[in-house]
């Protein structure tokens, strides 16, 4: 079940490094998300180079390429939404990554039609957020238009985040508790991905 | 073994996430690692906020606090290392991770020698590089005064590469193949670490 994370706790998403999906819409909060994809001005695509940049106010960084429809969504709207699939949509998340949003919109179409996936409201933002992953962050960009134009390297502040009480609970990652299909995926390359394995601890070991 | 790694594969040492070691010296490519390490010039630190910016020429950007020594390493050099520490080092990563490598070099030491740690010389750059993590690149920075500033957020050209070939050989990795003890070390927060795990394939599975 989808639970708010505490804003302070919002890098724990990314701190492990999985790979995300972002989607975006045209228009900011306030018109519907299924209005924008009835008018094709949403997209997805998958990004596996993501990070957390702070703690709290939280803010992460994204690749998001100057090619994709999905960085002309943000540009347009100054907002996106940074979401973690998990292994039962590994194929999901290879399929947005390489296909394009924009010659659907040219065709009048989209992806969430075309693939048939379902999504919620975000709270904050007009983004479409897709249903079925582990967690949602909901960002605001945070305006670098330099870097952006030379490294593609967009940053954005946190706004709200959610994440699937089943896997992520009171601040931590429990995947050894949960269904292995709920594991989030860290791209190799190629569409092949790792899954989380064992958790260890590491302890300060200074001498003396 | 150590082997290089070809550049246009560098970005696929950081592309599942894992948590780095980075290092750096005050000066350049030049004068010894021993000497620097000697004269108190030298240090490193874990960082979780690491990724991969560009493909080839590969890129990184990577968080950096500013009240780190390290930083002021860097700021001083213009370069650093990062290098990927596997499960065997995981209570040195949380150890250089919760140290303060200024506070030793004011005493006139480093966290080399306090934690008897052994380096090798990197080809294009001054920071010495840790034995046993398996990957290391090596990188010079891509100056962004304003971003390093307000976000700590650094950003660099890999000018080397290189694996342990045992984990990380053909651009790419092998973990299920190898010693448990050579995964990547994957940072949830407080010293935990999730290790990889499975490896799936993700495919597109465009309808029609």
């Amino acid at each position: 079940m989808r639970q708010p994370v505490a804003l302070a706790h919002a890098y724990r998403l990314l701190n492990h490094g999985p790979t995300v999906i972002v989607s975006a819409a045209r228009h900011r909060a306030g018109q519907s998300p299924s209005d924008a994809i009835a008018a094709g001005q949403v997209n997805l695509m998958a990004a596996a180079w993501a990070m957390p940049l702070d703690f709290d106010p939280p803010k992460v960084a994204v690749v998001i390429d100057k090619a994709t429809y999905t960085r002309e969504l943000i540009e347009a709207s100054g907002e996106f939404a940074l979401q973690l699939p998990c292994r039962e949509q590994a194929d999901l998340t290879t399929t947005v990554g390489n296909t394009s949003g924009r010659e659907l919109a040219q065709a009048g179409g989209d992806k969430f039609t075309a693939l048939g996936l379902s999504t919620f409201e975000a709270e904050c933002i007009g983004a479409p957020l897709l249903e079925g992953c582990v967690a949602w962050l909901e960002c605001r960009v945070i305006p670098w238009p330099d870097l952006l134009r030379a490294h593609d390297l967009l940053l954005g502040e946190v706004l709200a985040a959610k994440a699937d009480d089943r896997v992520f609970a009171h601040g931590r990652w429990h995947f050894d508790q949960a269904d292995p299909g709920l594991r989030t995926l860290h791209h190799l390359s190629g569409g092949a991905y790792l899954l989380p394995g064992d958790q260890i601890a590491g302890r300060v070991t200074w001498p003396g």
